[in-house]
């Protein structure tokens, strides 16, 4: 294990690979990794892209990712797909970006599935941007799909977010304001080869000025052509604007506090979860469920029930 | 509470909102009242209706439920939108939808905020359910936005999930696979006048074919114009049809014995955080925030001091 973690510490891909399979499969030992590399980190800048299927997100952050390899830092991609109930991951996704990245070992790219983590997604793609952070890659960009809590658990880690849209979206701009509109730094408005880019950035100055126009930041719009790498060092300086201008904020300590709060709350739910299903045997446990389905059992007196055998425990 | 309890089971539409203001904030009593309805509850069909943001969701659900009121029985809807960091909800959803239903006291729709939950949306969310179900609320249309993790969970609470989408989303289907177009047992083109109809029949189909074919049920495409009525009987015929082959087949049971598992997790993972923090002081707490955001604590460490509390209680 700790040649593991060595061999990761000193830049080793396959050793990174292993240790990001480790983290979100919760194998044995996670939390001793965890550990020795939470110390390691906090020198990453975390970038948040979001945005809706279709948007063209994954695209922008692999050209984004290339951008930034003209500086000496490897980069690590966290891609965050909706997951198939069918497959277990984003599959297709995958096999996309390897192509077109593959061939560069200074971008990791890291999909996730949405399904089937223990403590949630938010808990487990913050441990392997933790992962990436003390491997030295910088940035660490993480990518979602911009609706639902989770994403929005997840935009919070990152120092910079950019929310990613599409001209002739502006009907569903309205929608998506209560979401993730409020939580862009940064709007890009991508595929601005199409026609509406400018009644766009009308809706987006429109719903921005709603906004409580906070920390002296108007967040700006970045015209991008993802496809054709249009825009996207203009988008580079301008996320370098935004670090920097939250550099020495106290809004930069605050989010820094919210996502370590997040953090520290999902990892206890995570750990008492677990912690309360060792003393309840699988037999009891499966017993139970029957029974609340055939509602014979109430599923809050069976929680009680499985407390006080934790709290029992010593 | 026991009065309480009582007028709402006798059908008070105010008792029954305030019931739900209680359960959704986590009031005192909140387990109790649980408790006490959850037996009254199972009888209701549970219809999940989810769709991008712009799909027409909101209007479809709105004329689906005026539907039902052909029937004597009086019908719940539960919203779960997107909610606003600023505004903790979305409250141009609650307007718009008042507006259009408030005159008939058979239709009650709650919208819900996906923030601040303490159990995490999904466990509020069936809560909710659990009041509606037992004050004799059928159907039970759940209505979300159909991406992220969160929404799948609340899907699976259905018993018949419907999937809403619109001509000229073929490019997003491929995005959206993953997520929602798996769960659904109907689909619905909405907004039917819109050219690319055929061609969003097409994709579906073929995205249908990928899939495993489960159930001895083949997912029926039906087309409506939600704006005008149009389709929605036909949309009602169609969700019978799939309740009705469902009802006695093993998948049913499945179906219901998963939401049962996931809720007792959901539970579970509340009830644990809250037992836990109470042994934590607030001091205490905001104190290993700090020294996580300043990396001089590891946050997996103080998880284990906090469940050591938790334990030592008795």
């Amino acid at each position: 294990m700790t040649n593991l973690i060595e061999r990761l510490l000193n830049g080793d891909i396959r050793a990174l690979a292993r240790v990001i399979t480790k983290v979100e499969n919760r194998a044995d030992g996670t939390v001793e990794i965890l550990r020795a590399l939470f110390p390691r980190g906090g020198g990453a800048t975390i970038i948040g892209v979001t945005g809706s299927p279709g948007s063209g997100k994954s695209t922008l952050v692999d050209k984004l990712a290339s951008g930034y390899r003209t500086s000496d830092k490897p980069v690590g991609v966290v891609a965050v797909d909706p997951s198939s109930p069918f497959t277990g991951g984003a599959i297709l996704g995958d096999r996309i970006r390897m192509h077109a990245l593959e061939t560069d070992p200074g971008v990791y790219i890291r999909s996730m599935a949405t399904r089937g983590h223990l403590g949630g997604l938010a808990a487990a793609t913050t441990d392997v941007v933790t992962v990436l952070d003390a491997a030295g890659r910088d940035p660490v960009i993480v990518e979602t799909v911009g609706v639902g809590q989770d994403e929005i658990d997840i935009v919070r880690l990152a120092d910079v977010s950019v929310v990613v849209l599409v001209p002739g979206m502006g009907d569903d701009i309205q929608a998506l304001k209560a979401g993730i509109m409020e939580i862009g730094d940064v709007f890009v408005i991508n595929k601005c080869d199409r026609p509406g880019v400018d009644k766009m950035e009308r809706a987006i100055q429109a719903m921005l000025s709603l906004g409580p126009g906070s920390n002296d930041w108007d967040p700006p719009i970045v015209r991008v052509v993802a496809t054709r790498g249009e825009g996207v060092e203009e988008l580079r300086g301008t996320i370098e604007d935004c670090r920097q201008h939250f550099r020495n904020q106290p809004v930069q300590s605050l989010r820094r506090r919210g996502a370590s709060k997040d953090r520290l709350m999902k990892l206890l739910e995570e750990r008492l979860v677990q912690s309360a299903l060792e003393e309840f045997s699988d037999e009891e446990f499966e017993a139970a469920v029957d029974g609340i389905s055939r509602r014979e059992q109430d599923p809050y007196a069976v929680v009680e029930q499985i407390l006080e055998r934790l709290k029992r425990l010593t």
